[in-house]
Order: structure tokens, then sequence, then C-alpha cells
């Protein structure tokens, strides 16, 4: 187990791109229960496959478990478990000496750039990029589970 | 993935006891998802976790995905974010060359005893044991599941 302490923002300058390294990753993802108090995520990589249990938010802190499986399981568990999945690209920048991981939404949430720096701790200090937007780690509608349900392009 | 076919049967004859292995397990189960169409189980044994998800049953059969996760992560999992947790002694009893696992509930579920075989395949066959009862494979209150939420002192 693990305590998952991270901050999240909107992206909305482009800057970011001419930073990010060239490689990305494409992740699709869905939830077996998207209640925000016991998340069951299930994701899918070129590579790989992850399931993450993650308890309940307090602030940037939450408790995750998370779990490598067999990358054809966690496809067969999104295409016959999950009712909505979750398209993404994830790149990742660096800045000040600490990664940022900037996610571009695809299908239903197209149009949603989200960047987030994971933390050691609630008080670690970061800089902020000047491609950095507003910060929206605690508002529930933009929790990839909630994406999940109603996305971006519904709002 | 698997595709877990296992046929269900309550015990009401106090035989199976002297056929039984010594050795027993004592096993702890909750649920972060008990939605039958997509159970997250979580399990405890003395010695090792388990993170278990399962798809909609057809008849006997259903898909079932297992993995084994350290103990210590099952058991917090349990106590964080399990509501209700069924708690059994499982023994083994073999007959006909098969094994058929028994449960002894305990806790709110006390008085319910149940043996479960499991199959290659549907059409296998098998001896059922003289201190047999009823069949009970397709009835949804004997779930595991939905003894979590309603167990069986409360029938």
């Amino acid at each position: 187990m693990g305590v998952e302490i991270e901050r999240k923002f909107l992206v909305d300058d482009a800057r970011w791109w001419q930073l990010a390294a060239n490689e990305f990753s494409y992740l699709r993802q869905g939830y077996i229960s998207a209640d925000p108090k016991r998340i069951v995520r299930v994701r899918a990589t070129e590579k790989e496959g992850f399931l993450t249990i993650k308890g309940i938010s307090t602030g940037a802190a939450r408790a995750e478990f998370e779990y490598t499986i067999p990358r054809e399981d966690a496809e067969t568990l999104l295409d016959t478990l999950c009712d909505n999945i979750i398209a993404k690209r994830r790149y990742l920048v660096e800045h000040a000496r600490q990664t940022w991981e900037v996610d571009v939404f695809l299908g239903d949430n197209e149009g949603l750039i989200v960047a987030e720096i994971e933390l050691d701790d609630e008080n670690e200090q970061f800089e902020l990029p000047g491609w950095i937007g507003r910060e929206v780690t605690e508002e529930e509608k933009y929790y990839n589970a909630s994406l999940s349900r109603r996305p971006f392009k519904s709002w």
C-alpha cells in the first residue's frame, strides 16, 4: 500500500508541448467501481495492465494500492466490466527537476488537458511551470472516475 | 483470466466432519464492490492475500480474475474499504477423487455450512457425497457477496 499525494492543474497554454518528452503513452482506463470512497480502476498501456484501488481522498492525499496484471486481463476487464472507458495520451514534462504528467484526453473528454505532479508529502515544495493554469485537485468533476461518467464534452 | 465453474450445496448432515482433512484455513473476505455483475473481493488467509474480480454469472460459470497481493494489503483493504467482513473456516473433503470445499461460516453467518465443488467444465460428472443437501448454486442470497450484506442470521 502507498499513499498517493498529487496535485492537479488545468493546462490552457500550449507551451508545455514543446517541452514534453518525445514519447507518450497511450492509456485506456475504466472503473469497476467509480464510487469515490472505493475506486477500483483498470488501466491498460501499450505494454502493461494495472489494477488500482483508491480509498477516500483527504485533500491531495489518498490511500492507493496498485498491482500489475497481465495486459490481456486489463483489456478484457475494460471490455467486459467497465462501462465508460477513458482514453488519453500521457506526456512527461520536466520542470525544475520535477516531472509533470500531462494528460491529453481523447474521445468524450477531448479538449481537456490536465497536468499532475506527484509529491512525496503534502508539504513538498514545487515550482509551478508558466504553462500551468488553475488548480483542480479537490474538484470532484475532474477525477478520472467522474470523467468516465460525466465526460468533459457533456459539461 | 479464468472461468470459474462451481456448484454449491447446503450441508445439513454432520458426517462430512469426520471425513475432512485435519487442517482448515481461516478466511476473512469482504467486498469493495458487491454488485453481482462486477464483484471485487478481498480475501485474507493466514498467509496470503487475494484480490478477485468476478463478472456476471451464467448458471454455474462466471468469469474470474484472481491476483495474489501482500497479506498486509488485504488486511488493510478489509479494514478500511470493506463494510461487512465474512469470516469462515474452510475444510477440504475428498470424495470420489474430487475435492469439496466445506465452508463453515462464523459471526453473523454462523449456522450456515456450504459445500462447493469446482469443475473444469459445466458437463463434468461428479458424485454427490451422502452428507450433501440441497443445491443452491443459482440462489443469489447464498452468494458470499450477498451474505456480506444480508447475513444468514438475519434471514
